[in-house]
């Protein structure tokens, strides 16, 4: 694949995203007009604002000031709408550049997602004139963007000016419109947000760019991003990193994962991998965090806008409701979480404080006497903050409660105790009454988290865990690895059997100790070298599928019986396969029954080469379980694969099977993908099938390999 | 177990739960006491409400007139609550029953949920007392309950006179009475519902009587029920059965399903949480929904409110915004729904309608030009509601828009469209402003549903096809299954294999051909009559797990093999079990491989006998691949659980592997769950395992039952 594309430049973008000057081209008199919609958007920008109209040129549009060209600006605008139908974008875009504007934002649609190959065309070109002029745009087909901070509305959305929470830790990014849109209208309710964007068709500037300046904002401690399809994904790896640097966390909701799904390759890998399977893949190993739900997409990076790293791994749950310490407990357990019993010290407060008929456990049941003993409550709440083993303490609101006293006061009354401990108390908003009074103190708190759902609430916090874990080394490519990949003649197209394999032993991995022979004699002389039983198999570069011709016989147990073989697999292959050529059989040790697995790389469209791991034979199909990572892993990173298959067990010595020796097979995996990773363009697909585990050690047995023309 | 208490007759509850005059005892002047306040949610109510309170006897409480006693009350009141501490329960509640009251809500906690055996004893008095008087309980421990439609607010939860929602079809049930009532909160923002009750202790109306109570209700269409649970958990049964004559839909949340849960709900409410999949075979066989999630419970309830059968079983999705309906397209595909494309007369329309930068399929992207364009809209969402391939249209409000003919206009021009199509339209509300312009006009349309999460109304929407599909048939006991049942002698306590198998035969199943044999000599006779190769296998009474005294030889082909195997058993089991008695051996044919079975039944505490099936081995173990039911099942009940298996396909020909005969071996689990039904409480559990299916049948290979003493 060709190198990626860098990031641009965050403070090349500053003067588009954060803007100090402002401008409208295409401002009409209607109300209702997009131009006229972002004018009053604008409203509490501190800055200027123009409009450019020829019509209205001199006259005031919707209280600002309007011009007839943008040539007539009093000034070079920072920030530039370009509110035209598609055909006067270009002229626009070239004008505003050349009066040294700082980019332009552009709503105007019609151009490569109608599939008519000139609007295509149309999209390049205005690309590169913006390249070359060095004027960024965003769009376009997008609905702009806000920059909350200095209340910029930069959007021909409803009622920006409606949206009056301070700003606060979370970026948002969308390729599509709408839908960042309707993140960015949380902050109707009070959810603390910095800036949101749209990408639209993405014509310059990507979701990777656009997160990119995000991150520099100082206020910015999280980014909730949505998007479709990239151009080149690995640009995600890119802004990962960026990320990873900058302590920051990405929350990331991919879209359109059914249908890529269901266009599976043809091949065994292929359709095992998925394209699907291949973001969530791509995600982890950019340090993203993903989400299956855009309802939880916001809340999620809300939530580590305001957690910093946890201060332990348990959860503690302190509730006003049986009920729904239940219900926690239950969604707790659910996504693997550790509920620990308080410690004595803890108890003994809990027990002092809470009635008979509630529960000084975990989850800690204050019953509904909260309501007329705050002490208590309060008494409950920082024990349980206080106890070393939780990492954050949820506490449900169960039904809100306007009462003076009630839900608005308890939310302040908790703020200070989560400042203090720094642990994030973590609010289940349960009542139907969905923005309740109560709702917004906690959404404007730095240290209380707002979740409308115990399950997403308990995903984050197992994500918060995951996030805080160590991660596995990155994968490299050793010597063998690149002395493999360059033995592999350039034109080569498929490598059947035993050219795959020695390529794999090259490149380091355990293969099936075998020889070629040409004839019966030859084959007999080969299993008595290597020792009975043994394999034979059809050698032919025209066969794929050998035993579709009768091209294997197994556990030949001694010379009559190879010679017999040798016999029965010359003439199924003159029966079924008549014009292939035939250079004779491998001979193998025939190899002990063992764990089968499969091991597959594929060069994905999306993230390059990928390695995969699951169980052989029919199973991982059937249970749609494989492990999948970008090439290449690390033994450790194979490890992690492997632990994540639920037939890991199989490898671990479950319910009385053999321990195997998995540290061993996740070299293998790890050297495997380090191999395919070595061809990268060259490969199409590769595979070990099966890679036989015995407890002595792991033995590739069948393999072939795939290259691109 | 014992017979199944009937459900009490709704009519006998109607005093209590729907009442015309109304009491409260124990009231004082402090304006949040939990009399007070239940005076005060009873503000909008039409009939006489009373106090009682002999201190202020003669006077007014919170507007009403208040009198010393219950034997001072001008009449007998229809509905009591009493907000008595639990010392003065007892008391009241005989008062009221002697006045000739219609049954009382019992706030007071600290009964049988204490763990203190002296107060679980004070509650078994107190329901024994109410049923002797013929005067119905809520509670104890109980938050009271809501009859929306004459305004009754039985509760001392805050601000009942707010929910000012019309009354509508949905009813709520739930144990916790506080999640009971942060379900009612949404009458506060327009949600259309009937009744609310929360159950508490379930010291004598437990929830089923309570939703039998509601089904009753003309308007009621459907109940949302919260169980933690149940005394007798059959008791969902006759509740299923009774709102399936009444075509009336139960949907249903178990919490405490994980197992830190599971204890918290026994601490609760002092209820056994029993497991969780058992619950869930339960619900299913009782026709209930089960739903996973708290905020999933009472929005489904709300589809089933306004839905009737489906016309089609297809699901169509316009939208204004690419984003959601690539979105909503995800969430139908992971929930299994199909997704046609528009018949060509449908897409002629949408052709006709949507500009070139949309898409005139499904999902139909109408592009923001909807704004525009309302008459656009209009013809689209027609010409999907009028494609007889849907069932449903989905809407996305992706973001509300508060202007004039924005988003609560278009909520008013949906709801004409879908009443005269009688089809539901489902809005997914995607705005993080939740209850935003036009949510409110949805809650109380009868035809427009709304659902916060694309996933969850995807997954209603299956529910909604399952719902309406056939159910197979109930399962029966026939005479051979009572036959065997009555073979087994009274006192037995476990049959070991040869008797286990015996008894399965006589119950009809096909059990592997076996002799008895004594000594080596018998063995070898018993092996010549069945044919080589055979199977010997220790017979002793005492041990269960053959194969770790050495007491299982397989594949034994000929005499000489039969006489040796014979010998090393006989040695195996001196050694490791030297005081087990030994009867001699079991002689079977060797049976060739197959797909291996496990088979099992068991008594569950809650719903009586339950019978299983998964693969054999390791397998169901590893993958956690079982399926569960209410013993007994019909054959094709028996065939639903194999097609609920993950691994189905390997019985159904996957990769090649044979088809084998799922009608007869749906018919052999159908069979051996009559005759577990038929030993009903003498059973403890039964095992085939393995049932071996291969393409000429499944035969039963060994066996085992363990009786209760």
């Amino acid at each position: 694949m060709s190198s990626v594309e860098a990031l641009r430049d965050p403070q090349s973008l500053t003067r588009l995203l954060a803007p100090r000057s402002f401008a409208v081209v295409g401002v009409s008199a209607e109300p209702t007009g997009f131009g006229a919609r972002t004018v009053q958007n604008m409203r509490d920008f501190d800055g200027p604002v123009w409009c450019v109209n020829p019509k209205y040129a001199g006259q005031e549009l919707h209280g600002r000031p309007c011009f007839a060209s943008v040539a007539d600006l009093p000034g070079a605008p920072d920030s530039t709408v370009i509110a035209l139908p598609r055909p006067g974008v270009m002229d626009a875009v070239q004008a505003l550049a050349k009066k040294g504007g700082g980019g332009a934002v552009i709503y105007a649609s019609g151009y490569g997602e109608t599939d008519l190959p000139e609007r295509a065309v149309e999209e390049q070109e205005l690309r590169e004139t913006a390249r070359r002029m060095g004027f960024p745009l965003l769009g376009a087909n997008c609905l702009g963007f806000v920059d909350h901070r200095q209340r910029v509305g930069a959007t021909f959305m409803p009622d920006y000016v409606k949206m009056t929470a301070p700003a606060g830790g979370v970026g948002v990014v969308s390729q599509s419109g709408a839908l960042g849109y309707a993140l960015m209208q949380a902050a109707e309710r009070g959810f603390a947000m910095c800036h949101m964007t749209t990408a639209g068709n993405a014509t310059d500037l990507d979701v990777c760019d656009l997160a990119a300046f995000q991150l520099t904002i100082p206020e910015c401690r999280s980014i909730a991003l949505a998007v479709e399809g990239l151009r080149d994904a690995r640009r995600l790896f890119l802004l990962g990193e960026m990320a990873a640097s900058m302590g920051k966390t990405i929350v990331v909701l991919k879209l359109g994962r059914g249908e890529v799904g269901a266009k599976a390759a043809a091949s065994h890998t292929g359709s095992l991998a998925g394209s699907s399977a291949a973001w969530s893949a791509g995600f982890k190993r950019a340090g993203m965090l993903e989400v299956g739900d855009f309802d939880a997409l916001l809340e999620t990076a809300g939530f580590f806008a305001k957690a910093g790293p946890p201060k332990g791994r348990g959860v503690g749950i302190v509730t006003p409701s049986g009920g729904a310490g239940i219900m926690a407990a239950d969604h707790a357990e659910f996504a693997g979480l550790p509920l620990p019993q308080p410690a004595p010290e803890t108890e003994r407060v809990l027990r002092s404080a809470i009635p008979d008929f509630g529960s000084p456990r975990n989850p800690c049941d204050l019953t509904a006497q909260v309501a007329t003993n705050p002490k208590s409550f309060e008494d409950c709440m920082l024990a349980m903050l206080n106890d070393e083993q939780y990492a954050t303490v949820v506490f449900p609101v169960v039904y809100h409660n306007p009462a003076p006293a009630a839900t608005p006061t308890r939310m302040k009354t908790l703020e200070p105790m989560a400042a203090a401990t720094g642990k994030p108390i973590c609010i289940a908003w349960i009542p139907e009454s969905l923005e309740g009074p109560g709702a917004e103190a906690v959404d404007v708190s730095p240290n209380l988290v707002l979740f409308r759902s115990m399950r997403r609430m308990m995903k984050a916090l197992s994500l918060w865990f995951e996030r805080h874990d160590p991660k596995p080394a990155a994968g490299t490519v050793d010597a063998r690895a690149k002395a493999a990949a360059a033995a592999i003649p350039a034109g080569a197209a498929t490598l059947m059997e035993a050219a795959a394999k020695s390529a794999f032993a090259t490149a380091g991995l355990p293969v099936v100790s075998e020889h070629r022979a040409k004839d019966a004699a030859g084959a007999v002389a080969a299993a008595q070298a290597l020792g009975f039983p043994v394999v034979l198999k059809l050698d032919s570069p025209d066969v794929a599928h050998k035993t579709e011709v009768g091209g294997v016989e197994l556990n030949l147990a001694d010379a009559a019986a190879v010679t017999a073989a040798f016999g029965r697999i010359m003439a199924g292959v003159a029966k079924h396969a008549p014009k292939a050529r035939v250079d004779g059989v491998l001979v193998q040790r025939m190899e002990a029954r063992g764990v089968e697995l499969i091991l597959g790389a594929r060069r994905d469209p999306q993230f390059g080469v990928m390695v995969l791991v699951g169980l052989g034979g029919v199973q991982a199909e059937l249970w749609k379980d494989v492990a999948l990572d970008v090439a290449p892993v690390s033994p450790e990173g194979a490890m992690a694969m492997l632990r994540s298959l639920k037939a890991f067990p199989l490898l671990d010595g479950f319910r009385g099977s053999p321990k195997l020796p998995v540290e061993q097979i996740a070299a293998a995996i790890a050297q495997f993908s380090g191999f395919a990773a070595a061809m990268g363009d060259r490969l199409e697909e590769a595979e070990i099938n099966p890679l036989v585990c015995r407890p002595d050690g792991c033995v590739a047995v069948d393999g072939l390999m795939m290259l691109s023309a």
